[in-house]
């Protein structure tokens, strides 16, 4: 595997995939020798918890060395585009940090983020693809301007591990958030768990429709309540506008996940990536209920990460 | 030994413990399996410098696996206690994020710190104890708002290997300073010294006075000139007032430790827990005399870490 | 080796250490042994990218642990000086600093910079010299205020391996930038090139002298086509005035390094050490060209890095 970064990187092995990764965590150490010697550099573009903490665990699993790079703080700040003349702030091109790293480290983790300024620009992804372009070692996604496929890979063994049934309903929620936040999730789940053969409802106020290419396959419910009816599972999470671009529409409270709206499902398990805002996004009373699994949730990015850094160590 | 956040924690076996410390300062890697496949993560909500490489140092020598933190830059910013709406600047809750850490850490490290604003937030210790409630793992405080004690044991085992009597007198006392500083490191200082039963006497200017609770058994005495008379340690450090609670009541330079005071001693060992402002906590010439011990003092904070890393890694 | 801060360090084995970089090349974890047990304290105090990612993977070939601290962020503000009085921002003075990490660290790289604004301070190294004399242990220079020892043992080395001829000819060439920069990669690389024997010409506008100290015998050229002819290696660098210290005295981009003035050469290799900026410094024409050699060049940072480190470790 050269590269991670959508759920179409994956698509021909997804069932074993997941396997895999629920294998490891039987045995977390099984693979140790396979990183023996070879560098893991993950590279920050903005601030991350799960992710920097649980590719770190993964990597040290399979016997790796991590060196991390915030690339806001630690070094300088980087132009990109073709023929720009660098007379401005930026001290040095993408494309040759890039082609740097590619020297130093055996695999590359890059987090770059939307802007939120300019649909085309986001969904062009460039630090993304300066990153596959230049590096010439695999790239991971840590997590892109639209996409999170390391959040839907743990997702997806989540779901694996809790449900009841061979085809759960899963119920994706928008839910109200103070801030314009990107859609990298909501794209990323939806295209995962329609990969996955997953019965997926898509429910959020008119606008915050999300663009078809992630979507096609679920159906997209306005009345939330209506969505919620026999759900197995709920993932809340706010997203701005992708119609809109960037903006937020509502910050409505009526969308907020409550226990009186997931007393209408199916005891569904309710399921956010963090971090949540709570009493915002979902009441305290549902995410720290018995049929909250976001801990489990937020586990399994270990093992989800560790499968894929696995596939990439056995094809260096 | 679940938690390590003051002398109460280790009372049973400080001497013990202070003996195994100074054991493993002779045979640094002779318990290098213990740590073997096992992660700590180090989460710094302000700057550290002795801390930060200290515990680093210990886990390695452990044979650890280190991850940090830094919570004020690399993460999102936090909020904490219960039922609050998060629709503020916050995007996670602290109790989330430490339920997370403990999902990808095998052993946590804190070190927050004293708003001094309002004494009874400090004194309730939210930050170490959230840790404590939602980490599900063992946490080591780095220094917390009202204690230090990974310090307080490096300093305990530096007078033990340099003390010249069985019951030596330690002078800790108050010197001046041009910002107001928590009262964390002489809290720490005077609880320990005393569950050790060393002769401690406390100097510091009226209206300085510790909250009781830690220096209970202690001689407090308002003159310092007085109070050095035959000290075989003195132990500087300035802290703002509990009374009157964070305020600089005092910047009298009259209480600068300087070469003519240590006369007043019986040959003592000069003491501090580093950063020292040199020339208004202490003389130049105090702390680079053959007196002065800091420097073997912070390298203990090694051992002292070690030796509660080691008990934790046993108890795992 | 006991310091590794200018050529003077290694001028009796020169030749020999650029022969042990290339083969450390071949047989990266040959000497994984050395470093077993050691850790390498790494202290920034400016960004870094290059530098602080090369020097971890040396170490790790080594088999060292890297402990980084980023003295701007992560640590106290730092006093320097003999006999000051520290009740301004400063915290800690960095004798006392440097004392410590000296007892967590078995070696110490350190990255200071140039201020710009004072040429005796600058020149007097103060940063690097405290790290000298109070680290108590081996120091690397990462760069400091005048000098870039491991960037320049790494272009030796890209010249070692791409010459064709036994004494090529090699062109320092002065290009324009639109901030002020130290001096510290020109004078490094001009006197490692001097005192490796290489034929160098050094060219730039009439203002931009270097100190003679780095310089001597070397041609010095004014007209940048001139120096151009016959050149096998043209390798670009701004840098501010020395002896209008600090100042900007020009920012002609007729000075741009360009296809049509690298047609002057003996098809010659383009150098420059990262970070560059295009169409400022140099065309992308010719920095994307087959005959440029700026990433090959960067990778070999990593040996440079890691033949000093396995003499150090050596002589521990």
């Amino acid at each position: 595997m050269k590269q991670f970064t959508s759920v179409a990187d994956v698509a021909n092995f997804l069932p074993e995939l997941i396997r895999e990764a629920i294998q490891l965590k039987k045995a977390p150490f099984a693979y140790q020798h396979l990183g023996k010697n070879k560098v893991l550099g993950l590279v920050f573009m903005n601030p991350s918890l799960r992710t920097r903490l649980s590719t770190q665990r993964a990597a040290f699993h399979l016997g790796m060395q991590t060196i991390v790079v915030n690339a806001d703080k630690d070094t300088w700040k980087m132009a990109s585009g073709e023929g720009i003349v660098m007379d401005g702030e930026a001290a040095e091109h993408i494309k040759d940090a890039v082609a740097v790293m590619g020297q130093y480290c055996d695999i590359l983790g890059v987090r770059s983020f939307a802007g939120l300024a300019n649909k085309e620009e986001d969904y062009a992804e460039q630090t993304l693809n300066d990153f596959i372009r230049y590096a010439g070692v695999p790239v991971i996604s840590l997590e892109s301007a639209t996409r999170h496929p390391l959040q839907s890979l743990a997702d997806l063994i989540t779901i694996e591990e809790y449900k009841k049934t061979p085809r759960p309903k899963v119920v994706l929620t928008w839910a109200p958030h103070p801030k314009a936040l990107p859609q990298a999730v909501p794209n990323s789940f939806a295209e995962w768990m329609l990969a996955a053969g997953i019965d997926l409802t898509i429910t959020h106020p008119e606008g915050y429709e999300l663009n078809e290419q992630f979507t096609r396959g679920a159906k997209i419910v306005y009345d939330q309540r209506q969505a919620f009816k026999n759900a197995d599972f709920i993932y809340a999470k706010n997203w701005s506008s992708y119609t809109h671009y960037g903006q937020i529409l509502s910050r409505d409270r009526h969308w907020t996940v409550t226990t009186e709206k997931m007393a209408l499902t199916n005891q569904a398990y309710f399921m956010h990536c963090l971090p949540v805002r709570r009493n915002v996004v979902v009441e305290d009373a549902v995410i720290d209920s018995q049929q909250s699994i976001v801990i489990p949730q937020a586990a399994n990015r270990v093992w989800a990460c560790q499968a894929v850094l696995k596939r990439m160590l056995e094809s260096l």
